[in-house]
């Protein structure tokens, strides 16, 4: 086959299964050989790939040879090891752990925002951002080269897929437990209602009929992992080292697609009219705001979409220059799966 | 008896039951005679008070004759028409409908943060503000106290039961639709699932498996009623007219128990170490905040307590003496019932 060869390092995962969709549902891709690569244990698994098999291959360094692009969907340490030895063997890895995300030699791209940053990859390494971070981004970007921005309050609705597979069926056994259960005007049982499930959830409380303000590793002064991701991922992928941002990330019951809550300030005058106009300009964004006809995005309607879903745009009655935006992404989507594939594309024709 | 009579208008819904609950589990009350009140539908219903068998009666003119103070949780309408009527009788009504809370001539009354404004009711009418209002007002009375509170940008997290027990009954109905279905990674799946509850929701879209960013109706420039009522009950409770708020309402699928991530600025230098001082010397505030220990308020955990939680303070790394704070309180209780018991409460030597 002719084309660059791809693999997907992490094939057997979440985000690995929806790489495998996104490549599945376009019509033509740009690849040659795609090769499909896993822990030892999922290794000799035979998953459909544009209609053909392909037989899984535990992760090695002799994999990597031939590939051109490696896109890779493990935890940090697992990149952190092996995406350098896949760029030594000759590809580029697109990486969506948190390995490499901060690393002034790895650039953090967003085709739509910076997609010139791909170019410059010391390294031998792409990373992809956190999907809290991305869920909106393109829209930021987008408001960002018009209005300049300034500062951001981010509250986040996080869905229980960003902790993987995991986190999905954890939810769904919690619903299970739950639903039927006469709570009476209480959710308070919740925990008692859950407690057969057992300890071993990757959230830190129950998450049916709750929302759990935690997400990622404790650091300093409070702050979480995800929510200094946030601040440092969005001023990188901006090119603002200024920007400040203060976020709050809160992990909701509902399965894929991540929502934000974004109170943003400019420098220049703004007004809703004038967002609604760049916003509904870009290609990879979604406008649904017309509150009078119900009309704003919800993670349920938007789940297994591509583009970034913005509404409820509102100018702030008693802030200068600043909006407030309900802005949808799909998390395992433009938050993981896709946008590291659009690196890919992006870099298709240097490889 | 001896006391003042107390009336509980609408009591035979969420918040009325509330109030009941409230009164049951007080050692010792200050009322004599207590009646309940409700619409033609539900008068000749018999609840138990104290331990005592009360018959519903109807609401009309005649029934507020010898009451002192009455309780009003029904729809703005009727709290309209007939608070009024209670105060022509000769009671102080205290109303928790939204018709008024914005009456210069209405207070609107927090205890722990402005009793003293109760006493100054021309009309004999107390207002009780917007329960996501209430949830952190506790927490924003005490920091400005010390602090000098200039502006506040909210995101909710909002219970079901803010819409009363349809909200309740609806959100359960969904949740049973939805459990155990193979929704997969998806959740976009769960218009179809519940689609055979009808339309006849209280909510504008599923709330199961999703949140929704919208409570109450459109006012000017697709801002929500919801989102316009913590703007100005919170200045007015905490009387500060030019307080800057933002908040943007967002439903989310719990039963009981609002949340609120708030990003408050302050006049004065704050630090994370006095804000919990502050917090930790109120009465009516739990202080939750230890993340190294998993220790931070959720709605599951809150649920049935009468005191507002706050954790995850944080000093904002960009934003000059403002704090993040997380806090969850009983949207039925402080947020309803208790808040509108404890203005009684704060009155009762007065009628």
């Amino acid at each position: 086959m002719a084309g660059p060869v791809l693999a997907i390092v992490g094939a057997t995962g979440a985000v690995g299964t929806t790489m495998i969709e996104i490549i599945d549902a376009r019509g033509s891709v740009p690849w040659g050989e795609i090769r499909l690569i896993a822990s030892a244990r999922s290794a000799g698994k035979v998953l459909k790939v544009r209609g053909e098999d392909v037989t899984v291959q535990a992760l090695a360094p002799e994999v990597f040879d031939g590939v051109d692009i490696a896109l890779f969907d493990v935890p940090d340490e697992i990149s952190a090891e092996w995406a350098p030895i896949a760029a030594s063997r000759g590809a580029v890895a697109v990486d969506n752990s948190g390995a490499f995300r901060m690393d002034p030699e790895v650039p953090l791209v967003v085709p739509e925002v910076n997609a010139e940053a791909a170019a410059n990859r010391p390294k031998g390494i792409i990373a992809n951002p956190n999907c809290t971070t991305l869920s909106m981004m393109a829209a930021m970007g987008a408001l960002h080269r018009e209005f300049g921005l300034e500062a951001l309050v981010v509250a986040s609705y996080q869905a229980a897929s960003g902790a993987g597979q995991p986190g999905i069926d954890r939810l769904q056994a919690e619903l299970s437990a739950v639903a039927g259960k006469d709570l009476g005007s209480r959710s308070g049982d919740v925990a008692a209602a859950v407690a057969d499930l057992g300890d071993d959830s990757p959230f830190p409380a129950p998450l049916a009929l709750n929302v759990v303000p935690w997400a990622g590793s404790l650091k300093d002064d409070g702050w979480s992992s995800e929510e200094l991701k946030v601040r440092n991922e969005s001023r990188k992928i901006l090119g603002i080292p200024d920007l400040r941002v203060s976020a709050t990330c809160v992990r909701v019951p509902v399965i894929t697609t991540h929502a934000l809550a974004v109170h943003a300030t400019f420098s220049r005058d703004v007004t809703v009219e004038a967002a609604h106009k760049v916003l509904a300009a870009q290609p990879t964004i979604v406008l649904e705001d017309d509150p009078g006809a119900g009309v704003w995005p919800t993670p349920a309607a938007v789940v297994g979409q591509d583009p970034t879903h913005v509404g409820r745009v509102r100018q702030a009655l008693d802030f200068p220059n600043t909006l407030e935006l309900f802005v949808c992404g799909d998390n395992l989507r433009k938050g993981a799966a896709l946008n590291t594939y659009e690196i890919a594309e992006t870099i298709a024709d240097q490889v």
